[in-house]
């Protein structure tokens, strides 16, 4: 497998060229970062994105749902998707309003998404998908039964034809705006898990794994 | 304008109804809370998902980017657009992997975006996407230019075939499954503004404004 992504003119970037990534290392700590993925696809003309959680497994990212669900039924039937991930790191407060902007990683990857059948390859992308929530986490629970296996769908899409776009640093303004008396900078943003909240229904004495304890993402 | 927006079968949400909202305070209340918004067309049969800024000023959502850019020349067309705001809340750990799920708010919005064509309602939707950002913060700079008005396009989305979605609260671990010895729970997630970072050419003596300095999403 490459190390970088086939660069089609379809995830080529264009705007600000600079900030395009190719390489599957890029993408893929973006991919394994994030939490949250916008699945784009296409039913009667109409676009649809729709957020939901994903995993990923070497060149493939997982994404399940209820098999009833109209979003997977639409998109297990080979149709072409668009996922895309954004991780926000920072407001980027420019001098002028033009120059305003975000600081960010994101990856949009087109392809096409594919059923799994197979009950091992489902049950290998469901615990991408839990572990990537909290690697570790398939372990300490109960794993599917039949019925829960059934009742899933669960399809991939293979990471082929991706691109990385990153903004980092300060705000760029003109030369001609440096003297103006207004502050320029960045606010930093991150996306920070607070102490864990016990299910109020769990019994005493059971306590968070030190996984859970000492989350970070 | 109605306080509710049109329910359609196309932004009925089918998987876990009870999830659904459709009135405008609920949406309206996650939209101004989200920095970065995915949005997605098709092009050539490709459904597409960028993630952009944005704001929004009444019943219209507004998007801006390069004239010259490939995504809004698609979409300044007159093409069906979706537009997705999601919110992560949390993760939510249950007993058994079936069970896993997140808290999140979310708002899907279907329509078509619409060029901006007159300098003053595209001079307001820009500040309503600067103040988006950080309240107030139009006053601070430096307005646009008429060659950055030129350069720049602004596409407004009407706010009227729209739902969100929203899950709170505690993991719902099945009957049988409530003597198992592993925690369950949430960790709950929040986006967190750091300690604002001055741009290193920033002149002596100038501070961050009160509304940058006490920052807070």
């Amino acid at each position: 497998m490459s190390e970088v992504f086939l660069k089609t003119p379809r995830t080529q970037v264009r705007r600000l060229p600079q900030r395009g990534a190719y390489d599957r290392q890029t993408a893929y700590a973006i991919l394994d970062e994030g939490l949250v993925c916008s699945l784009g696809f296409v039913h009667e003309g109409q676009p649809y994105v729709i957020p939901t959680g994903y995993g990923r497994q070497g060149d493939f990212l997982y994404v399940h749902g209820s098999a009833a669900s109209r979003m997977l039924r639409t998109i297990e039937q080979g149709v072409p998707v668009c996922v895309s991930v954004t991780l926000l790191d920072g407001l980027v407060l420019a001098r002028s309003a033009f120059h305003h902007s975000m600081n960010y990683r994101s990856v949009v990857v087109l392809g096409t998404a594919e059923k799994i059948t197979g009950d091992d390859e489902k049950l290998r992308a469901l615990r991408a998908i839990v572990d990537h929530l909290l690697p570790g986490r398939w372990e300490e629970v109960r794993p599917p039964n039949d019925n829960e296996l059934l009742a899933t769908s669960v399809l991939r899409v293979p990471l082929e034809e991706a691109s990385a776009k990153v903004r980092t640093g300060p705000p760029l303004d003109d030369d001609e705006d440096m003297g103006l008396s207004c502050w320029a900078g960045v606010i930093p943003m991150t996306l920070t898990p607070g102490a864990p909240l016990d299910d109020p229904t769990l019994a005493p004495g059971i306590l968070p794994s030190a996984a859970v304890e000492s989350y970070r993402r």
